[in-house]
């Protein structure tokens, strides 16, 4: 398996990776990496080269391809997080596309559960997917736990591998808090047993050693974190700095 | 199985496709069709409504969200077909995105073979993600050989449910010619039976029976496929009449 690199490049090393997921078995580990690290099983298949570059898309588009990676708890607020900052680009003119658990899981992702390697395909999938529209000059937006850093770690060497922008934002509420919210009745369910393997009650959520942001929504407003999010994409080079939101004088705060 | 819609909404029912399905047996037709008509396995998922709607994302783009449905043998000229019109779109300013075998079965689909079963999943998933690109308001252009019915007619029938546009493109090159292209060696190889279960050779083929458009590379050039796909595009709704690329008085031909 290869390194794991973290923001800005940081190495952590598979032994950071199995010290850190401390509840998860050495077996589990090893299948959920044998699954994302599995070469491609198809022969006889080349690489087509099309005629536009990504550097063209991207000029048509205004802005450079890349994955905007929210991860946190359940009813932590990533999805609120993801469809504020998909309108703020709009309003703005870039184009954006929120990739979430659910227009996934209804489609592509339909015949996965929540077992381990279940989830595991998952979160592989929305990565390729994920990069895939970087190819094509969009900007994603995932709102998906992703719980486990060897998958996130998956997602962001695939795309800088790609040369494609990465951004993995920590949507860090405390637990109390999302199970406070918990819209969905989700927690209540996994702390009466009925729902298994729910993160943050029996199954671990192993938090982001070096995100390129930390956004706390029990201490400041979605709006706020729209922005800081905005900038931090802005410093990653999402667009020129003459024609970025920032530079657009239609002051975002 | 929910009944198979062709194009233009003509219903040709399960009846068929086992007909017209001649070579495949009876269990291979139902194995498949449970795979794509398989219910979503996940629980306790409910839909997220984006704040942009998808006709707020078409207007950015100018341009209406859809997949136009590259079908063939193989050496048809499927992939220089996808390429060339991605390229005439780019230069009138519309964003499209070609995926194909090789994009796809690199990353998201680099646990398939070429089973029946795993043919079936592969195209499923193209299908899938093609749509989640017209939801994002992009013009995507697959080029598989996909070439049995019921797994296009998923493509379509997705697509339609869901209010985006679908053209099914045959491009129709008699095997005699693909054989003569034969660019990487698979047809001799195929012939040679070093190659197994090779469409065109040892796999059968099923021709759309009304696709959108049927495009003969032995006796057009591509130039002309790609003007007749963009007038059925245009016909199919992809732009506003003023602003289309047949509007924009750069002469297509």
């Amino acid at each position: 398996m290869e390194k794991f690199l973290g923001a800005r490049g940081v190495s952590h090393g598979k032994k950071a990776y199995k010290e850190h997921s401390k509840a998860r078995t050495g077996n589990q580990f090893q299948r959920v990496c044998s699954l994302i690290d599995a070469p491609v099983k198809a022969t006889n298949i080349v690489w087509h080269h099309a005629q536009v570059t990504g550097t063209q898309r991207e000029a048509l588009l205004n802005q450079r391809g890349g994955t905007i990676w929210l991860t946190g708890l359940p009813s932590s607020g990533k999805s609120t997080t993801a469809y504020a900052l998909e309108l703020e680009l709009f309003k703005r003119g870039f184009p954006a596309y929120v990739l979430d658990g659910d227009n996934v899981r209804h489609g592509l992702n339909k015949d996965l559960g929540f077992s381990s390697v279940d989830r595991a395909e998952n979160i592989r999938r929305v990565a390729e997917t994920a990069k895939l529209f970087a190819d094509a000059g969009m900007v994603v937006i995932t709102s998906f736990i992703s719980p486990y850093r060897v998958e996130r770690d998956f997602a962001r060497r695939i795309h800088l591998a790609a040369g494609f922008r990465f951004l993995e934002v920590h949507i860090d509420t405390p637990v109390e808090v999302c199970e406070g919210r918990d819209p969905k009745g989700h927690y209540a369910k996994a702390r009466a047993g009925i729902l298994k393997g729910f993160t943050g009650v029996d199954d671990p959520y192993e938090a982001p050693l070096c995100p390129e942001l930390v956004c706390r929504t029990a201490e400041i407003s979605t709006r706020e974190i729209v922005f800081r999010i905005i900038e931090c994409m802005a410093k990653e080079g999402f667009w020129r700095d003459e024609v970025g939101p920032l530079a657009l004088g239609r002051g975002l705060r």
